[in-house]
């Protein structure tokens, strides 16, 4: 290849990339890619219903339509950016490549049919990564976790005991709500949402009568450090815009 | 007709619509109509419990003239308005002509009867669009509206793939909460405010032991973004007031 | 009488008063009367227990004393005001007198002797008139209610069309639930606290499909001018102090 | 014992002070508190899974290890103090000094070996007194507790009269919920959290029907008192911060 022949190529995928990256900046090309993935949202939706044979083959075509818009939509992603390297380093580009290839693979087998019926789920998802707007609320809602983190911790230590003294407790009265520490975790955060809670403590009380003050003491001391983070955080929300 | 003579008439109409515009701005007679709508909504609560006829013919007879009274209203509002055009443009104003025109139609067959109860329930509403106050409250809560929209199509999102995931490995659990993506939707909100979720969970995690972070997940999910709402319309609030 | 006589039992009861006002004012007064509710407050708890004979016969006897101190402290407020008149301007001081004089009616009826009881109950509530910071949080909640007035009118009509709407609809399918318009206004308010809600909501879906609207739009409406009371107040509030 | 030789004690001491006083602000020393306290909770947690005895015996062996280490590590922290007085004043040197005395006791009997295993969970708390963050966390919740104090009380007398209330009307319709105060003061805690509240109401409805006034009072002036308080914690952290 002589080097007025690369500087051809060269040329060529320059205009190529400003072609795509104007394409990518387009906003019908946006709606269309949305519309794409509500069409696909759709389509999930309808399989769960009982459909006549006919229509479940026309939705597998349409399906295989989906995949290859998808495919295309990231092909011209990739080569209008600009810098390569950078493509790679938004988690979208990533979660978005990985979807369209692992849809990519023809699955035959029933048990990883299901893994493809999930990819194909998340691919909802994709609406976050096209829609600015909320790919900005998410980064706030995760912008917001960190501040969240001691609170958080203490919460588990708070769960931790409690689970520990349960099962310590309780485990022979009801070994499916008090057994081991996994299971005592997961009643607690069954009594934390108040969710037939009193089922739990009257069946403990015949046993240990004063078992009420275990319920009510956890459910103050979750209460409360739940509140002081709603307050942490609304406080915090208003300090930074104020 | 001499052109004296329609002089007349639309000196004639101005005055009617001057004594009418004043009699819509009168207090007494806004008042007047709030008692009627109040005695309105009261027959339509009397009618639920069982009645001697008598008491139910007197009940009927009321209604005609409540009918009436509001027609008259109606009509003391249009001829009152100085440009009748802008007269359709409020909401409110097509609203009551609506409810008082279907009242005005008088049903003899059992399966429209219905309508003509709920219409009559409707008029309730009315309420709304004679005090002011309540008004620009509702038109408060229609303006906060928007800036829930993109968190609410979020949490659509949030919805929407887990229902799919829920009726993709739970429908043959049990069809009546996992069946399709529709119940599976209205099983999900049912977790979400908490009602016996547990039993939910429960039946689920027999078939599938891990199915708890299913479930803990989502009210993670919907949890935060919920509150993110909440502090949303709380601060922006705060910034417009202040 | 003479003159001299009548300038005595002035210059007298003048002294009183100022004594009276003195020890109305004694913070070691005002501490032994908070005793002396508290004692009656768990005189009260302990009647609800079975206890031997001889007790209830000396919790009768310290009963009595409890009403004859009560009747002191009240005269001693009385005859310490400076101001005759505005004594019973006070909502407290009349509730006071109130609660002190039934008290006083010695009760033998077994019907009456329930009010009796009520009476010693309520004198709990003495324990609000006599804390001053009991008083004044009382007083800033009770300022707080005008404010909550019209969306507290709004969430009336929105519970009073849905549950015209519900014993229209659904009184047949469970008259307990829906059988007159009170009874669905319980149910209404049994739903917005999703206490039980879909057992509700399934009941009435097996007759009518789409009542899951009827619900969930009666939901998001409650929660939603709920949510604007909460926030309106937390303006106001926070408006005020800064 | 000569005065050199004392002199040499005291400095040798000196010194041995401001090595540990180094080692208990080393960053590496902290970190390996923390790891040796989640190990002690991951082996609480473990133990309440069924083991091989085995297992069991090394985690015993374990056990007595961590003890050895708490127990180093609190004679370097009382060691490094530079004023020995002040080390007792500190709540969380107390709490931590007591859990390793108390785990320190060989326990045999059967009722004891209960509140070794106890002790043992408790130590879980010790992350609390190691990192300072949560120690901060902890220090701001226990101060915003005292601004709670009378809306506490107002709570209080609340409950107390409902439940004397309750008690008085409804102790022979169910005396599991009502029989006495203790256990009518339970049933509105339980009626608070919505949970399964229109059960208890109405049973007892069916005896006294407008015993819902009673439910419905409760539920508005608790929500409307616990309201207030969190509105008001807000108002305060904000002047505060503000």
């Amino acid at each position: 290849m002589s080097n007025r022949d690369s500087i051809e190529v060269v040329r060529a995928s320059k205009k190529l990339q400003a072609t795509f990256f104007n394409l990518r900046s387009n906003k019908a090309f946006e709606l269309f890619v949305v519309c794409i993935i509500v069409f696909s949202a759709v389509s999930i939706g309808v399989r769960t219903y009982e459909l006549p044979p006919l229509f479940i083959d026309v939705v597998g075509v349409l399906d295989v339509l989906i995949t290859l818009i998808f495919l295309f939509e990231i092909i011209v992603r990739f080569v209008g950016e600009p810098d390569k390297r950078r493509f790679f380093h938004s988690a979208w580009n990533v979660f978005d490549s990985l979807i369209v290839i692992v849809s990519l693979i023809p699955i035959e087998d029933s048990e990883l049919a299901l893994i493809g019926r999930l990819v194909r789920i998340f691919r909802v998802l994709r609406m976050v990564s096209i829609i600015p707007e909320l790919r900005m609320l998410l980064n706030s809602l995760v912008k917001a976790l960190p501040q969240l983190g001691y609170v958080a911790l203490m919460m588990f230590i708070i769960f931790y005991i409690y689970a520990a003294v349960g099962s310590t407790f309780f485990a022979e009265i009801n070994p499916e709500l008090w057994g081991d520490i996994a299971v005592s975790l997961l009643t607690l955060f069954r009594v934390m949402t108040f969710e037939d809670w009193t089922d739990v403590m009257y069946e403990t009380m015949k046993v240990y009568p004063f078992s009420w003050v275990f319920y009510l003491t956890f459910i103050f001391f979750t209460a409360f450090a739940f509140l002081n983070m709603i307050i942490g955080i609304v406080v915090n929300v208003l300090e930074e815009d104020v």
